[in-house]
């Protein structure tokens, strides 16, 4: 991190925040293409996962409302601290917004000085898929081709190539309530030289499939997965199964093998685990890419992911926007903090910025 | 909110977040005048806590390290959605950094979008000196002239002006260790036509005042204030008694009268009120500005507000800002959010920012 302080790069201010717009993360990306962003967004989630215990963790803090949630997201280490803005809300795609919005934070844990600001609306995507496909190389079976997308929003397409390019998935059995979704994903993936094939119910697109991935969108416990759909050796890759009153899965589904998350206290609440007892068994992601705890232990075992995205992901997602972003030399600034002549001098940068027409302003609002 | 939501100004683009930079709060402060700016937060501050109930309130989320902390302040109610960023780092002055920085969001509670990214540093000062005010206004004698201001900080020309401006304090009697920090006070004061007395210690400065305020910075149990230094009718305001481990008041002086406090359950964990039992008898300030609960009862009573910070200031403090930037046409956005043509395709996004030299590199990205 400190090597990267803007407080070391910039001599001329001793506060400095690079800020990364949505328009510039689209840049960076296209200038490194996708799927390197994804696989190098993957190998900074696997870097920190590893070392889980140097974080300081919590669950995220929620304001609900009828319509949706806001969500912060916090998380450090010793040196680096990070959150997420983040909001769901379903129901906004009637006035063409997105479902999810989102910003971030990277900081000095050493000063407190906010290093970056980025947008993270595309990131979330990009992270969220990554992280899938970190958790399916270590539990999926390695000879898997083919995968079932249930849910063809803007989430789809990221998951699919995080699949084809991690894990060399070839084929995607591709379904949603929205005919008009999975047109655009069928379009995109043809874009990009992937092969999805449409299906017209969960069941059909799920049949025969490795791995099955659902991320929909619907804020209700839905059953988009039953056991019956199940077949030896898949591995579920559950991702919309996301807030409290918000499963993908039936929960016999979870009882056919073992389950994995991201943090446990927030998934129990969160996850498609909401619906299990207290002491239903689940691991921890991190202990397998760790190599403390084995992911799949035969070919025919079904292995649950169930992911609800956790904090430590996005300060991964920050930290790579941030490095490729000075790579490619497409930082930007902002002037969030004030930079003080004297610390204790917050009054005299009032000062500093009054120009002839604030100072007579000034001298009047004093007199009144 | 809606009335000033750039979703309805902003026709061009449907994601539209107004920023705000240090600079810019400057010259807004400037061109309207601080003492206005301090009154006018401190009216919107009343205008909010009076109707306290509407308010989905928790406490901040705390990152804490060795040298200081990182907070997040979320707060909501059914229409706006706040948030801060800030740090506490009392060692920052020697690497010539403010002890506390900030920055804050406004966001659309029915949509989830963040409609403003402003600087809090600042502005944390001037709503921090607002709410000071706004208590001491409910709680100390009318007749109050004079103020004693033990710590002569960032903090302590806006106490001063705040407290000038809606209460008609004239003389302010001035203490700090660092007789540096007394000197620059000293200076803005002037500049400002108020009359600031220089005292040797923090004994002879409370002496006969009216009113005592400590904003002291360093993080550790001080007793700045002794009961023996306290005089019948005082007001005690106590603001530099802010998180754990950090007090300012011997515990005999919140046994002098009644304590009034922001939010309770924050305020028994951070503020001075930290050294006393659970049951310690303490009453939310929003009960007495919203007239349920009378301040003070006669004019021998000592008052203390035992001040930490509370989350509803700053929604009210971004309000205000946002007000007055937007009535003197001073008004900037940037690009957090991603504006999609439809909002299920983010990843078409990438294809619309994508230059000639970018789709090249795609290509070859994807077929690496």
């Amino acid at each position: 991190m400190s090597q990267n302080s803007p407080l070391k790069h910039d001599a001329g201010r001793r506060v400095s925040t690079q800020f990364l717009s949505a328009e510039r993360v689209a840049e960076v990306i296209n200038k490194k293409g996708l799927g390197a962003c994804i696989a190098g967004v993957a190998a900074y989630i696997e870097e920190d996962f590893r070392r889980w215990n140097d974080f300081d963790k919590c669950a995220r803090v929620a304001n609900h409302s009828a319509v949706g949630v806001i969500e912060l997201m916090p998380v450090a280490d010793a040196t680096t601290y990070a959150f997420k803005y983040v909001n769901g809300h379903p129901a906004n795609y009637r006035q063409q917004l997105p479902t999810v919005m989102a910003f971030g934070v990277l900081a000095d844990v050493a000063s407190g000085v906010p290093l970056l600001v980025s947008e993270l609306t595309i990131t979330t995507a990009i992270r969220t898929a990554a992280m899938s496909a970190v958790a399916a190389r270590a539990l999926a079976r390695p000879d898997s081709r083919s995968m079932a997308l249930i849910g063809n929003g803007a989430q789809s397409e990221f998951q699919a190539l995080a699949f084809h390019r991690l894990l060399g998935i070839e084929t995607f059995h591709l379904f949603d309530i929205d005919a008009g979704a999975t047109d655009k994903l069928l379009a995109n993936l043809a874009g990009i030289g992937l092969h999805g094939k449409r299906f017209s119910d969960a069941r059909s697109a799920v049949k025969g499939c490795d791995i099955v991935t659902t991320v929909t969108a619907d804020k209700s416990n839905a059953t988009i997965l039953t056991p019956d759909m199940i077949e030896a050796g898949m591995h579920i890759n559950g991702v919309g199964g996301d807030c409290p009153g918000k499963t993908e899965l039936h929960a016999d589904v979870l009882r056919m093998g073992p389950v994995f998350c991201e943090f446990e206290p927030q998934s129990r609440i969160e996850g498609d685990m909401q619906q299990m007892p207290a002491d239903f068994p689940v691991t921890e992601i991190w202990r397998v890419l760790a190599g403390s705890v084995r992911g799949r232990h035969s070919a025919e075992q079904v292995t649950i992911y169930d992911s609800v995205g956790f904090a430590l992901e996005d300060y991964s997602a920050l930290r790579y926007m941030r490095d490729v972003a000075a790579e490619l030399k497409m930082t930007e600034t902002i002037s969030l903090i004030p930079n003080l002549a004297n610390p204790k001098n917050l009054f005299g940068f009032l000062a500093e910025h009054r120009g002839a027409q604030g100072q007579l302003l000034a001298a009047l609002a004093a007199a009144a």
